[in-house]
Formats: structure tokens, C-alpha cells, sequence
């Protein structure tokens, strides 16, 4: 059993991209903050929003499913459930509509996350990035402009046209226990997950970049193993580097996490579908003030997704190394 | 502190009649079996069994929180929390989706009432009486058939015609769990609780009258403290008893437990609009072979119902002192 470490970790992202790292995280850090976007607007969520005004619970639900340390499996299971019949009620994520009826009761979407990471009794704390109601644009290379971030997730916008930049609407600014995470943090994470539509959305919420920056704590940006069709087209690891940096300004990121090791056809195939493909590490692409670790990060089966252990160990050798060796070992 | 009795307790009934008695109980004596109708077709359980074919959970649920011994506030008030907004969810008890969920995830309503009962801490037992898909008849003493206990439960038969007799359909049996439970109980403890729409679908299972009988079990009647329109107009005591007698058997009921204060007018003239009045207590009509226990059992405040403290005492006191002091002392 290995010691768990206590400095303040960070974890910012949404929607499945940092559930893997959480999930592996939390057997090695005491002290893990997740900071969520709050522009999902899609499926369950999107239609919570809409009848009841609340924020959106998805990303939320996933964080406490990772974070969660309870030893009731079905908990964990009630959680993620998703009915799949019954009028009014099928597509729901039950986790969602748990947040959402323990938002009614407490009348505060803070003490909703609270109680439900109380009952899940999870490892570390849940934080959404913004407590405003907020929307995310984009705006396509040909002008056009897409409203919300389901539209974006989900492109209808076909040929495909590369975006050119996103905003959220109205103004909004950072949730001060965001905030103060962030300024308190040892190691702040950032990602991996869909760019444009739930890593960026957190770093344009008013105040979000400006905290990164003044904090002490060293940035590690996780970048995806696979492109997503409508957000990323061919993006290699250097675009995602580089679009990152385009909204949080230069030299905030300290180091990039790159998987090297490309899957094999098979795994890759279903991908191919949807038009996403593997994200090649074009690391010497990456200016030399960022720190690189690469490696083989793939989790053994199922989806392209990281290992958990992969990168909770990665992260846990350079929190508790300081980044020396770890890094010099890894680099290409 | 009370030292809990530990001698077997079954509570026969539904809806929220026997919702304080369960929680009384819960502070008296450690092993509670609540055995629960399955009649129940109304309201967010009426959709749930349509759209899902589930087992009606809303008498379950009122079970579970009153047994439940969490210190987790925020966990029963989610239990108890109905959405009042929202399209498919305005309506819905929130326990009732939890119970539905669970049972999707397990396939298995029983496993899907422990899992919930983990969750709350339950002292003791919820069994529903059948596992088959019912509903339940009545006729009026017209000769009209009313389908459904929701149309028995909130009358649209008006000008009132009384029931003539109650029935379910189809045929169906005891559950196996509830029968072992009756068969080994030391107690069995009928109602209170709308007299056809929620006691009697119990008895009518088959099955559930016969394990009655030959359970060693002192079997105990709490009677209402006020009519229901629709159901019990008029009805004294001693109707109330005479029914339950005609669809039990005669010689079953040990002792009656009946309230014999009549409420003040105060109280009482929120039922006037209902159509409800106080029970006279007519125990004088009572045939000799049956114990009587009577007192002010009303609680002081709220709707006329009966004090959870007073009956788990007086149910506490009988069962240790084998009824004999109490009962002379209470008997008007």
C-alpha cells in the first residue's frame, strides 16, 4: 500500500476526459479538488437545464463516480444507472436527477455536489468552475457561429469547418471556491477531454486564467489520445498544445502528458466511425520551456481511454520527485 | 435509554398509516417486519407500475423512511422529496425513483428494497406481501365495480355508496418471506391505514389470512382515528373492526388498539372539506373475546394522526408485560 501523498491537487476538465485520471488519482493524493465545467447542455443534463433551471449535473456525476470511495457497489451503480424507458424519464442519468432533487432540497447546487459526495463518500472535493448560467459559442473558420455546447459535442455543422474560437455568453466569473483551489494548489491538471467543449469552457469563465497564472502550482496539461470528429480533426499533440495556450497564455503549462504508443488497427477501428483518430505525438513540435512526459498511457482494453494507474503513478512520481526523473527517463 | 425488546414484530399495511407506527416502533423494539401491500395504483407508483411494470414503491418508500436509522438528514429528505416541476418527473416521489432504479439495476424489487435499506440504515425488515402484479376490486352495494385502488382511494362514485366487498385480481399468492416472516412473529400488528384500499389487499393475497391463523402470534388491530371518505364514512370502531373481522376470520384479532379522544373542533374542521370524521369509539359493541387498549393516542400536533411515541409504548408495554396491566388499566 503505498503512502498517499498530501499536496493539493487540482483536476480541471468535464465531461469523461478527466474521469479516468480521477479514478486513479484518488489512491494517491489525499487532497484532490476537481473543478468542472459547467457549459454541458447536451442529453440529460441539457434538458435539466432547461425544466429546472439548474446547473448542469452530468460532469458533476462523473467526478463524484470517480472520486466515489464508498464500499455500497450499487451506490455506485444507482449513480450511473440511465433509464432507458418510462415517459419523461428515459435518457435520465439517475445520478443527474439525484444531484438535481438534492439541488431542490438544499436549494444550492454546492450543498446538492456536498451531499451527494457525502453519501458516495468520496475522495477529495467536487468544485464547478462558474455558478453562472452560462452558454458556449463557437465560431467556425467560414464565419458561422454555433450556439451551445451540445451543438459543438455533437457537430451538425458538416463538411467539417474548424473552429476558430469559443466564448461563453453571457459574462460569468470563477466560483470563489474555485478560485481558491486553484490558488492553493500544489499541481493543477488539466484535462485530457473534448478542447473546445470541456476544457476551454473552464479557462474562459472570468477570473479562471488570471488564478492559474498567480498560482504557485506547477500545470500539467494531459493531452488527448484520440482527435474528436468536429472539435479536434487532426489535431496532433502540438495543435492541442497550442490552442490550449491560445486561451490560458504562454508558458503557464510546465508539462504536456503525451501518450506515444499508437493502438493497434483493431482498437482503433471503431474509431474510424466517427471520424476520430489517433493523436500523434509530434512532441519536438512543443517549445522547449514545456516539460514533456510521454509514455505508453493506454489503458489495456475497451475504449482509447488512459489508464487510471498509468497516470495516477506518472503523477504521483512527479508530484513526489519534483519532475526530475521522471521526466528526464520519459522523454523521447 | 429503553432497552429494544427483541421479540418478533410484523406490521401489516400500507400507505401512510403505519408510517408512524413503524417509526415509533423503531426506538422500542429490534426486529420490525413490515409487511406491505401491493394494491397501490395511484399517483408516481401508478406511472411507475405502467410504464415500467415495477412494483408499486410508494408504500414501500414511506416504510423505508420510517424505519430508517441514518444520520444522513439530506438522505431521507431525498427519500421523501417529490419533484413538483419538470417534464415525466413533476409528481414523482424521489424515493420512488431510487426504489425503481435499484430494481432495474438488481432485476429484483426485493433486492432493490434492501439495497435502499442499506442505504437509509432501516431497522428491520420491508417485505412486500406479494411479488405478483395485482389489482384491486371493489363493489359498491349497488352492484357497481370500481377497478383500481387509486378509484377506491379518491372516490369518483358520488354521492357515496358503500363498498360492498373488496377483491384482488389476478389470483395471487403470499410472498414466501412474508409468510415465514408471519409465521414467526410474536406480534402482528394490523393497520391503521385506509381500511379496503391499504389493510385489507393484504389479507386478500392468498395465503396471508392462513399464515395469520397459524402464526402463534398475538395479533393486534389499531384502529383508525378518522373515517375516509368514500371507504369508512360513518364507520365507528366497531365497523371498523366487524370488517376487518369478515375478511380475516373470526377470533383472529387479539386486542384493538383504539383512540377514545375526540380531537378539538379546531382539528377536526380541516376534515370536514374531506368528508372524514372522528372514529366514535364504540367499544362497547366490541365482542368480549377481544382485548381492548384505548387512550389518547393522537399526537399533539398536525394532522389527526396517531402519536408514534404513545402506540410504540403502549405496543412495547404489552408485548413485556404480556398485556395484562395495560390493558385493564386502559379498558374504559
Amino acid at each position: 500500500m503505498i503512502e498517499k501523498s498530501n499536496k493539493n491537487i487540482v483536476v480541471i476538465g468535464g465531461g469523461t476526459g478527466i474521469f479516468s485520471v480521477l479514478t486513479g488519482l484518488k489512491k494517491y493524493f489525499k487532497n484532490i479538488t476537481a473543478i468542472i465545467t459547467m457549459a454541458d447542455d447536451g442529453g440529460s443534463s441539457g434538458i435539466l437545464r432547461e425544466d429546472f433551471g439548474v446547473l448542469p449535473p452530468g460532469d458533476v456525476r462523473r467526478a463524484l463516480i470517480a472520486l466515489s470511495n464508498t464500499d455500497n457497489k450499487l451506490l455506485n451503480e444507482l449513480f450511473n444507472y440511465r433509464f432507458n424507458e418510462g415517459r419523461g424519464l428515459k435518457g435520465h442519468s439517475f445520478g443527474n436527477l439525484i444531484l438535481l432533487a438534492l439541488e431542490r432540497i438544499t436549494k444550492d447546487f454546492e450543498k446538492a455536489i456536498e451531499a451527494a459526495g457525502k453519501i458516495l463518500n468520496i475522495q477529495g472535493k467536487i468544485i464547478p468552475v462558474t455558478l453562472d448560467n452560462i452558454k458556449l459559442y463557437a465560431e467556425l473558420e467560414n464565419g458561422e457561429i454555433i450556439k451551445g455546447e451540445r451543438n459543438i459535442d455533437i457537430p451538425k455543422h458538416l463538411p467539417y469547418i474548424p473552429i476558430k474560437k469559443v466564448w461563453l455568453e453571457p459574462k460569468c466569473k470563477i466560483n470563489p471556491r474555485a478560485r481558491k483551489a486553484i490558488l492553493e494548489a500544489d499541481y493543477i491538471i488539466i484535462g485530457p477531454g473534448d478542447l473546445y467543449s470541456s476544457i476551454i469552457p473552464n479557462i474562459l469563465v472570468k477570473g479562471a486564467k488570471e488564478a492559474i497564472k498567480r498560482s504557485k502550482a506547477k500545470v500539467i496539461y494531459i493531452v488527448n489520445i484520440m482527435t474528436k470528429f468536429g472539435e479536434t480533426n487532426k489535431f496532433k499533440a502540438s495543435d492541442f498544445f497550442f490552442t490550449l495556450e491560445k486561451y490560458l497564455g504562454k508558458k503557464v503549462v510546465d508539462y504536456l502528458i503525451v501518450n506515444k504508443e499508437k493502438p493497434s488497427e483493431k482498437r482503433l477501428k471503431p474509431y474510424k466511425k466517427e471520424n476520430a483518430d489517433f493523436v500523434i505525438p509530434d512532441i519536438e513540435k512543443i517549445p522547449k520551456y514545456v516539460k514533456i512526459i510521454s509514455g505508453d498511457l493506454i489503458r489495456k482494453k475497451g475504449l482509447l481511454r488512459h489508464d487510471p494507474e498509468k497516470i495516477a503513478k506518472l503523477i504521483y512520481n512527479l508530484v513526489e520527485t519534483r519532475g526530475g526523473g521522471v521526466v528526464k527517463r520519459t522523454r523521447l
